[in-house]
């Protein structure tokens, strides 16, 4: 175990009082406890944006042409869900918040909570038939400050292991950046698409779903971290 | 305590790095707090799918009429509620989480969180005295589906009791899916009985609620078990 | 702390298996979660009750008018904050869980997350001028609910010291359930009252806020108590 | 570790069931959990009041015409951002809370809670041309408040040291003070000038919010703290 000590050791040396221009240094917990209510919130409030067809005499077909909110709840809420994953890969190898962290957190939130209203707007271009390509510009280029975010995070967290956990390697660290990294460009490429033709653009936008939620290859778990460890003690 | 020492060396074996292909596993703790976030948030925004009567000049009778809105209220917040607490009968039971479990987790999630769109439509339509039939099926499908990912998740976790905690015995587990069982083969019916009659389809999915509210028999919970372990030391 | 230890084993016993017909016993901290969650978004829900003036030429005078909103807001928002100090004192002393607990406080969360809409009819009514004495009974009759199952919860977990926590001395439990036992009454008397008279019953219903606030004499916090102990260990 | 003990002793002092006429302490745990839930929900309703534009044959128009509840949104955000990270730092230093703390920490929720209402009409003022005035010194009075009541609440946790952490040192609570204290006037000054100019009020009063998301200078946080100690034991 004596390196694991002396890689601790030299992680955390220079974040005292003196040293640490950005602040001090906290337990990330409460800073989790905040961003899974706020992220909550963001997903669940996006039901509210579905109205309820007035028409109760013909209920059916109210309810079906209300598809395209239906298809905009499901995509947002997996988009925001995947972004809670993403969230929790990070700060499961962060151990300790500066100022600094907590400000570049809480912009990503005002992001993610910006999103239901970003979404009722493509529900209902779709749904009117007009402005689906403003729509969805509007939709890209909100999840493409965050996605920028998530990166800007991740580097800054990563950046000389400062906020690092000492049980994290080097090679789960660059498992998820390399994870974040196309991210921007991804979603970049699908809102200039949709400027041309916005179903197109939807389509790449939502492309990007199904492989994000895929299992980030190399990145080793608290878990198993824990596990390891304690199998590596006599 | 040797068998339980082996009994845990032989879940957590296959779990390392190279041979998890489900990805990292994280402490479900992010999970539990995220799922009781959105829960709450899906239960408490029930509340604002019931519209004040208008006129405060007959406030008492135009509180009268809104009689379905609150049985709706009632019914859908003990149906989410009795959700909650068999999600946490579940996780009460679940050690580590992969990123299936997570995925399997957010559907589940987008599910409950539709709830309050489906509740406030059974409302309305009885309220109007239109196109019950349609809001009841809308409804039970709904839940139906809910009900569904209950079954897989924990028939996810508990498969080669890869991601359960060493302490729950395979009695518990076989007593957790016997419960979880009929709950969509019981909605279905309901479901299907209400494209026959509404009200016939509304009495069967709600005698559910008592069913689910019931104690699980045979289950053991992390207290007892905590309690047990300790005994067992010397 | 030979006593302790004593206490803590009679205090378990009967709680195996075999022998707890209300089901597996858990640890309450996702009650705790659950209901701190449903809480914060019932009180801060009350906020979207309040209607901005539509008219902002004359925006100093539409804000004067709607001073029965801020004033049902201040009330509600203290009554329920009041609620969740007496949940958190409560299950300061509670260790563990039921089904019947569950469901009970599933039922409290329920009537508690109404009371936005309770809230909102009573500043209606006294905005519009009409239908005060229903609001208030409305009001009143829903907060009374609550009162009683705030008594039903403790007595239930109290009983027999079943669910109690080991350090928690009997003077404690009789303290809390004296505090807990006028309020059914004082509430029912308000709303009686209000049914003659609303403003009165509203003074009579409000006045037990801070009667309510006031601490609990003696009743000893979980920090006391674990400090006491540490003291008593050699 | 015979100063840090005795220190400790010192401090919990006084605090036995006879002598504490505030009532119960208990781990702030809740407290802040239930802040957390309370905050998070306030920022995250403030997308609820951008009104999204109904008519979508000029959508880029009618997004453009927002602008106002775009600022609104972002100053609100970090305003009420930037008060949860205050009140993360004083928790991170609070070890204990008795019942005037809770009555003091729900006021200010009560308040914090408020301001997405003041956000908004502020927005609808600045949209509509008139009114600005008005909103103005309704956001900043609310705004106010807050302001004092995170005063009143660090400096009645931190007096004779009753409610700290014993870890931390009296540098670190005068730090906290000094940030604190020039809020109420810097907020009032700006509130004052939104009565003679809207635009120059709402500056001063935006001027606030990089000042209060610098680092405290000499604080030194829980994670420091607890590394400090480890290294001074033995």
């Amino acid at each position: 175990m004596h390196w694991f000590r002396a890689a601790r050791g030299a992680s955390t040396k220079g974040a005292t009082r003196s040293s640490n221009p950005i602040g001090a240094e906290r337990d990330p917990k409460r800073l989790v406890t905040f961003s899974d209510a706020v992220i909550a919130i963001a997903v669940t409030l996006l039901v509210l944006e579905i109205q309820p067809p007035e028409d109760t005499e013909h209920l059916l077909r109210g309810l079906f042409e209300l598809w395209p909110s239906y298809v905009a709840y499901a995509i947002t809420f997996l988009l925001i869900g995947q972004m809670w994953v993403n969230h929790h890969v990070m700060f499961d190898h962060i151990r300790s918040a500066d100022r600094m962290l907590l400000l570049l957190n809480t912009l990503l939130l005002m992001v993610i909570a910006f999103l239901p209203f970003a979404s009722s707007l493509l529900a209902h271009a779709f749904e009117s038939g007009h402005g689906q390509r403003t729509a969805l510009i509007f939709y890209g280029a909100t999840y493409e400050v965050a996605a920028i975010l998530f990166n800007v995070i991740w580097e800054y967290a990563r950046r000389g292991r400062r906020l690092l956990t000492s049980t994290t390697d080097n090679d789960t660290a660059r498992a998820i950046s390399r994870r974040f990294r196309p991210a921007p460009l991804w979603i970049a490429v699908g809102t200039a698409l949709g400027a041309l033709h916005p179903v197109v653009g939807l389509v790449v936008v939502v492309a990007f779903i199904p492989f994000y939620w895929l299992p980030i290859k190399g990145e080793v778990g608290s878990i198993q971290r824990a596990r390891e460890q304690s199998k590596g003690d006599p």
